[in-house]
């Protein structure tokens, strides 16, 4: 038995869609799911303290291993008592593989959001892959680093979390089937070698998550679903390219879900859009994590049910005056205290105090759109739910 | 009686010191007295939100009318409810002026910690002063504004704190006695112009403090004493230039406040190093306002006791793996939760996080001082007090 301080159960109740309510235990608690996963990259939720992360219900938050084993390094953060510790957070706890960075990083500048989706250009790739692992630079001092899955899975054993995922090749998106086809083979072979690692050491304290790869085929997905479906990891990430749209990445999730064995925890990397979040619940994903709630509100974004978009920018004009807070009736401190108006203000003056009522607006949203999604796949009114948070002539129909 | 919803109490027991123990009645509430005045500059606290400003002991904030008339403009703020309103702070509030800063950034660049010990350079001035008031160009849009005691008290009005300041001239340090007496008289007529517009609406709702001018000179300290004296403010502000040092700026203090009308509340403008309050109190200060505390905290700097300086920079690689909290026993956030280590490691890693918790820390650190004063005067226990905070060999001496 790898995983005794962990258990998944579910129940799926519905006869319209194949999503699931559910609850992940592990050592520093309990994720009601579907869950938001809110991304603490080096360690800290950008313009939020923990306390405020805490007290807007957020359930668990994830670290990136790339940028904490660069800077301060997993042996420092071991050495301050793992990353629970130091970065004040009693909750669960998640961190990646270091693999999406690397290759992002190398394959382009920016990660899409929907991911894979950037053009591959192996001149400029600052990323020499080889069976043994990714040998790439640092993002802080330019020196090389060579990053293997054992070496992945000792630094995330370092950092300490609670969920940590086996290191893959992130493949883009542009790249040939049969680049796509030896990539995923290789991750395969990189998640073996990952589990085995994991296991020379596993004390109860983490779970591990696998990843399913193979691109936007059919055929190559499947391959990867047996493969993972075969191996005894507690959790399964969908991960690889998820194709060049959004529609691409519905029609992946919609391919691979219902192969997978259904009694793990699924989660899907890099996906944090309000109306993905509802196609993918759909489907049976049980926790999500991206940058977008958190990003989009250090640039003045900050999100709203049933607008036009999914969000309102505080930067535009038409706020200036505007008495009323982000959201009628949410309970958040940006909302309760201050009206768009001042936020505006904020912005205008570049005030951090804006980022951060936003950011703790953005979080606050997001935990009450999950806390809803879960009611409502209790009791089997997922559609109407969907109506409240979108607009209703694009709300998404049932994939 | 121009101040019916205002009063100020004290009292005063040591034999070795003018220090007292007060208490201002504002229609927002009391502040306790000796206090500390944060400055919400632009109507925000930086890197704070105010529920936290509050939960760490805040009395009173002040906001500066220069930044605030010219963005968002105070018409603005008196349409989204006032101050108060605006920035979702229910207790007492202040503003000044507006001439600190059109001086400040007319003479030089940033204001000294010292205020006036920058030099004088008229030609790079970008202020016109004449005896209606001063001509200056906005620091957003370089538009040229003329800034009077009349428009000064309309736009303090606007705002609406409970505290409002006269228009002053804000002298340097380095021009002449004459260029001091004449700026001195002319500031004298703008109180007088400041306060007949302010009985002109006077409502109850705000109180006026005059201010005390006449640079490092005895004689005019004594003149300008003599004309506040003799008017109906509410409080006195000690201002003008405070010298070039701070022997000079307690020098000052000194043969400003044993002449002061006992029964008004007197505050020191710009004034908040550890060692300058503890001198200030001694002379009778009630009130200090300083951006110093939440400044460092923006360039890593964490206010500790008995440290070879006022606070430590945690920037430096000697926290790095510092297991510590900034500060043993403080109940802020910061310290509670985080280690000095994890704060240098978000410093490097240049997360706003870092700024929220020193900013946290250095506001709930002026609190505790300035209610550990207040105890000490209380129990006429404000040497040992003093030495509680400041290095020992270093502990300044009564003046």
């Amino acid at each position: 038995m790898h995983y005794p301080n962990f258990s998944f159960t579910y129940t799926s109740t519905s006869t319209k869609h194949r999503g699931r309510r559910g609850h992940i235990r592990t050592p520093h608690g309990a994720i009601e799911t579907p869950a938001f996963i809110f991304c603490a990259t080096k360690a800290a939720i950008k313009a939020a303290t923990i306390k405020q992360v805490k007290e807007a219900g957020t359930q668990i938050i994830l670290s990136n291993t790339y940028h904490l084993m660069l800077q301060p390094g997993s042996s420092l953060v071991k050495k301050l008592g793992g990353l629970h510790k130091f970065c004040g957070w009693d909750g669960p706890m998640l961190t990646d593989s270091g693999g999406f960075q690397i290759f992002s990083l190398g394959y382009g500048s920016v990660a899409d959001e929907i991911k894979g989706a950037r053009r591959f250009n192996q001149r400029q790739s600052a990323v020499k892959i080889s069976e043994e692992g990714a040998l790439f630079k640092s993002y802080t001092d330019g020196k090389k680093h060579l990053l293997t899955p054992e070496k992945s899975i000792q630094v995330q054993r370092d950092l300490g979390p609670d969920l940590v995922v086996v290191f893959d090749e992130c493949t883009p998106f542009h790249v040939s089937k049969e680049y796509t086809a030896s990539s995923m083979r290789m991750s395969h072979r990189w998640a073996l070698r990952s589990m085995t690692e994991f296991d020379r050491h596993n004390d109860g304290a983490q779970a591990l998550y696998g990843i399913v790869q193979g691109g936007v085929y059919e055929d190559l997905r499947k391959e990867s679903i047996d493969f993972i479906n075969d191996q005894d990891f507690f959790g399964i990430a969908v991960g690889g390219s998820l194709g060049a749209s959004k529609e691409q990445m519905y029609e992946v999730v919609q391919m691979v879900m219902p192969k997978l064995t259904p009694n793990r925890p699924v989660h899907l990397l890099g996906i944090g859009g309000i109306r993905d979040i509802f196609s993918g619940v759909r489907q049976g994903i049980d926790t999500f994590d991206c940058v977008h709630p958190t990003r989009i509100a250090r640039h003045g974004g900050a999100l709203v049910k049933k607008g036009e978009k999914e969000h309102i920018n505080l930067m535009n004009a038409q706020f200036k005056d505007d008495p009323n807070p982000i959201e009628e009736g949410c309970p958040c401190e940006a909302c309760q205290t201050y009206s768009r108006g001042y936020i505006h203000h904020l912005l205008k003056a570049k005030e951090i105090l804006a980022l951060q009522l936003i950011t703790l607006h953005n979080i606050t949203y997001m935990n009450r759109l999950m806390a809803a999604i879960r009611v409502a796949l209790e009791t089997d009114t997922l559609d109407e739910e969907e109506k409240r948070w979108l607009n209703d002539q694009e709300a998404s129909q049932d994939l």
